[in-house]
């Protein structure tokens, strides 16, 4: 409190405002956000509710906005990633990131996706759609394939969406299992999808290829393979003799 | 206008309702939220707006959420197949239903999954849930796995938000490729999914080999099972030797 009755009265009008936002953006982090309000943002700043509404005259609607597309950035960044290494291992640490961000800001998570009560949910989606799209960019040059087909591009896609579906699964369940083995699931997720899509589709099958031969033994591909073979003896029948 | 001019005078109250909801529903289907009014509704069915407002005193707003009710009543109903041949055959006859269903109803489905500007968030969320858990509860009845355990239940949730991502991209890109095509593409997805995941979870090992060893060379996992196999090569190098 002392700190914070300091902070007023020395802060430029940037400090401020940045100050303001990152109690907002704290406090919609970790509870919903029908269960913040302006004087709450007041309070954790040490600041008075009008002064709130002097750097942020939309109040609460605003803030939550701004805490949005904080948490979209933060998201987004997740996923950039060095272009060195297994395609597996850059994924997972992608992931790390990603599943880290979404245990240490669980509410801001749910809101982001589910849709808010408080901001428009045409916008919501427009923020949510761009982190989808940035990861999908960053995944794509990661495969080497800058500029898509339909079908590579749907696969990617279509595998961001299970990660978001998961994580909220994953926070419902009291976040178990633990957030290593739920990324090491989601790469098999990927490996395996990549590999069913290469299969009828030929972008796909030649961006595979090439992502499957910088893959080594001990990367998660290299993992993901060793257990696979076993289920050979499962399928056997399906295949033709010899 | 004709026979609608002589329903106006004759139908019952159940009749005029059913008859109002139909209109809207068929409205709402093939337009956005925001392009409908009570008096394309009215107009639809021919009889005045206050006859509208008679019956659905909450006005579109009311129609809406019976409409979208019914489109989650519909796409319910779409996974509900009966328990005798291939599972992926099964999966493929309730993904056939589906993608029908999102073909005739794009306007619908959009809004159903995006959220709407007219009905409340959460209470189209709610909505969205149900289906899902419906679907699940099908897609595990037919697995003989009523009572999943998390890893489980967790594979078919992101299976069927894959569905959902698959379907939202399709009809954004001129629902190309075909819908058969498609759809055995999410079947490839669905199998490869079921294998990845019973590497790491023994109850997805069993309902697996359960699910496989009914599979046959002729079903969908027969054509997988052959597509798959000169994959072998490109991963030779991740495996022990031998």
């Amino acid at each position: 409190m002392d700190t914070s009755r300091r902070a007023y009265t020395r802060l430029s009008v940037e400090e401020r405002r940045t100050q303001l936002l990152a109690a907002a953006i704290d406090l919609f982090g970790h509870r919903r956000p029908e269960d913040v309000s302006v004087d709450d943002v007041a309070a954790a700043a040490g600041v008075s509710r009008p002064l709130v509404y002097r750097y942020f005259p939309g109040g609460k609607e605003q803030l939550y906005e701004a805490a949005l597309r904080n948490s979209a950035d933060e998201l987004r960044q997740c996923f950039v990633e060095p272009a060195r290494g297994e395609l597996t291992r850059r994924l997972s640490n992608a992931l790390d990131r990603y599943l880290a961000w979404v245990d240490e800001h669980d509410a801001a998570y749910s809101a982001l996706l589910r849709g808010g009560s408080v901001a428009e949910t045409s916008r919501t989606n427009a923020i949510v759609d761009g982190v989808r799209r940035a990861a999908a960019v960053e995944i794509l040059g990661h495969l080497g394939a800058p500029g898509p087909g339909p079908r590579l591009a749907m696969m990617v896609r279509s595998w961001i969406a299970s990660v978001e579906a998961v994580s909220l699964t994953w926070l419902d369940e009291g976040k178990q299992p633990p957030a290593g083995e739920l990324r090491g699931w989601l790469i098999d997720h990927f490996v395996a999808l990549l590999l069913v899509t290469s299969t009828t589709d030929e972008e796909t099958a030649r961006v595979a290829q090439a992502a499957l031969a910088q893959e080594t033994k001990g990367s998660p591909a290299g993992d993901l393979a060793r257990r696979v073979v076993p289920l050979a003896e499962a399928v056997a029948h399906l295949l033709p003799p010899g």
